[in-house]
């Protein structure tokens, strides 16, 4: 039987139209977003249903076509792309679009792979309810892609990440088969958690076609603030304190460093530099409370003025309103985007444990400072979870494009720095293709042999997103 | 070789007095802990380190001696003892007792598997921290076994299961291996959630040695209340008011029916009924604050007063000292030993969606009067979690003996009630030895298929604790 065969059973399944072979058409699920790479698809099929998902499935196994399910295809590891064979196809989720159940009253939200992130976001809040994964990618990334690579994003301090707000599963198996493990418990004893098997296994083991989310109450009110300080070790004081003080409030912290600051204040010239004093490093503190916006503002005052009584805090910006905590947010978010206009540059997404954020910033700092004097260091993200966008940018007058030969000797320093402080590699990014070499560096013989086993043992013909995570 | 051969090189791997065989010194080790069952084992070994079980398990591997790890022994459903046939090893996890690590700045400890539940706690406490997992037994359960078995218990509506409090594991896998997998962070993303696949598995894949722990920042006070309600309708009502209104300060909503308090003062004659009048419901509300006592009963007062207008609460005792809480707690936590005293009964250990609480216990209660005239169904537990121990008394009057000849057909109506409502038959409690055949009816036979996959290409040789779960 020959391909023709094979992509003629598939259009029996999902219906001429969904499946896709010219060229021109397959552009936009063989390319990473940013135009980085572009793979080979022998087609791109957009299933209805589960069980038309299922049905492709069987067929990829019976005739051993390859398959990489692609969800808002947002991710940046080159995760939902497939390679250059051409034998592939790309089983696209994003027709997969229903709000199965809302139950108010159990907190939870059943939504079908395809869903937006910003859709689940939107049918919670109509309920009074929060879906607090947030992500910039939220209005075009997928559910399915969020819980396949357990994204995280800025709530993770409070909520978890996808994982932890996931409470059930529907996957089509390997083999073809459905799982319906779409439960709406907090509490189930009965058996191994193949939940959290598929979440984060970046499509290699099955295909995740529905999930059954946690939502909380929403908060009443939020305040933000914007602090200066001194050092990482005086963010990392001001985090304990928060913690301590301010309990489960405090839903976010993330540390900016002042060449962050000042990149964007660079390319963003409608921002203004929120303090006359510039300090070597800011925190983006934000609480939010079922009470009041008084009760949140006053909390976090009384904070604010225990710490600078012990020197730790150089200044400090409260919000007075949505659109000051959306300004002070705009420094944070726009750091990416800064950093992309001052030209190419080399990233990291690293976790370490969060007491040893302080000596990682400092030791690494200096290594690298070492080893190519006068690189730029661009040093943000979510301190509060330990995770580090540890960005470097070519010296001033140095062209982007040569500094990036420095590509492997950075990351093996940056990298081995990571895991000298039993870190992460690869904090909410996933390991796709692009890391999964790398990786191999790190993680025990054992860990990788029980993965490989396991992948294994559930897909016996590496059929299923082959290539990526192992 | 022989199985003296076998026992004689475990002796040199852990010390001659660590490999116990004589029958007396056997029996804490081969029976359940309420005496219900003895099974035999051909010895208990008692290592002291993660390298002395790692070459344990390999002796175990090379002679092909079943194994089955044990902690305190406190489990429910016969999951840590041996079965008759004598030719299984115990490997007592007890001697490993140290606390390794304990990372303020990044709220973690690091426990092995042997320390107590409430060494933990008070580690914890010691440091101004909170490890938030409460059971009755956590005197004398240990670490190895909640992460083992995914305990529960009082704290899972605010702080998760064993499983969301973990971060990090050291394993002795069933080739003998040491996976040193105790990391510290809130992210990681580079492979498969092998952590979580140990969790739960009841040491059917492998020996959970270490474990690094979350802990939460301990709040300043707490508030307990006593509500009386109608219905179970009208405790739903009330749940969601308290989620909504009080947010993450909710720590605790336990639902006890009116039958669970009565025999509570029938057999704790010293304490007192907390209300004038009886009501068919009660409901223990607990919240912790980060800000004061003042703060914590006033916001509880505020709810009561609203939800008071609404009719739906009859009455409430509000906990003025810390006393006053433990005493309303005391009629929570002598549920299971009043009933006890009654005489024999029936447990069932169930979850369903927290929506579906007040339909499943009309229902069921209905169905069992129905079938069984006269029997006292004791209902309580962790409604925030939709977790009830769902237990069934004879009727008054009757022999527990003769009741108990019932089990087979009241397990049948209850669990087949708890399917229909797409619910969990074990909670919190594990399978064991006692509910692996009961699931087999409820779950479907594609994860049950899974589950076998994983179990046989991770312990091809079924040494690791066999005949439990599967």
């Amino acid at each position: 039987m020959s391909k023709t065969d094979f992509l003629n059973l598939c259009r029996q399944v999902t219906g001429a139209d969904q499946v896709i072979t010219d060229t021109d058409s397959l552009q936009t699920y063989e390319s990473e977003w940013r135009q980085r790479i572009r793979g080979k698809a022998l087609a791109a099929i957009r299933p209805g249903s589960t069980d038309e998902v299922a049905q492709i499935v069987r067929l990829c196994q019976q005739f051993r076509v390859p398959l990489v399910p692609q969800g808002g295809n947002t991710g940046l590891v080159y995760g939902s792309i497939p390679d250059h064979q051409g034998n592939a196809v790309v089983l696209s989720l994003k027709r997969m679009q229903t709000i199965r159940e809302l139950d108010i009253d159990n907190e939870t939200i059943t939504a079908e792979a395809g869903c937006l992130l910003a859709q689940v976001q939107q049918a919670a809040a109509d309920a009074g309810k929060l879906y607090p994964l947030s992500l910039a990618s939220e209005g075009s990334c997928t559910i399915g892609g969020n819980l396949s690579t357990n994204a995280g994003g800025t709530a993770v301090l409070r909520y978890g990440n996808a994982r932890e707000l996931c409470l059930g599963l529907e996957v089509v198996t390997a083999n073809g088969d459905i799982w319906h493990g779409l439960k709406g418990l907090r509490k189930d004893n009965t058996g191994y958690d193949l939940k959290n098997l598929y979440i984060g296994a970046e499509g290699t083991l099955g295909i995740i076609t529905a999930a059954t989310l946690k939502l909380f109450p929403a908060p009443r009110a939020s305040c933000t603030v914007l602090a200066a300080l001194a050092t990482p070790d005086a963010a990392l004081h001001l985090l304990n304190a928060a913690k301590n003080y301010l309990g489960p409030t405090l839903t976010g912290f993330e540390l900016i460093s002042d060449f962050c600051l000042q990149l964007v204040l660079r390319h963003f010239p409608q921002l203004r530099h929120p303090f006359r004093q510039t300090a070597p490093y800011y925190v983006l503190l934000e609480i939010a409370s079922h009470e009041s916006q008084e009760h949140a503002a006053g909390f976090l005052l009384d904070l604010l003025e225990k710490e600078s009584d012990q020197n730790q805090l150089q200044d400090a910006v409260v919000a007075e309103s949505r659109r000051q905590a959306q300004t002070l947010w705009n420094l944070r978010e726009n750091i990416s985007m800064a950093q992309a206009a001052e030209g190419k540059n080399i990233k990291h997404d690293i976790a370490v444990p969060v007491s040893s954020i302080p000596a990682f910033i400092a030791e690494t700092n200096a290594l690298l400072h070492r080893h190519f004097s006068g690189c730029r260091i661009v040093c943000f993200g979510h301190m509060g979870d330990g995770n580090l966008h540890y960005n470097i940018s070519a010296p001033e007058h140095t062209s982007g494009e040569i500094f990036l030969k420095q590509q492997a000797l950075i990351n093996r320093i940056v990298h081995d720095q990571v895991h000298r402080f039993n870190g992460s590699i690869s904090a909410e990014h996933g390991l796709g293709t692009l890391k999964k070499e790398e990786i191999r560096r790190y993680k025990s013989a054992i860990e990788l042999n029980l993965m490989e086993t396991i992948k294994a043992a559930l897909d016996p013909h590496n059929l299923m997103n082959p290539g990526k995570v192992l």
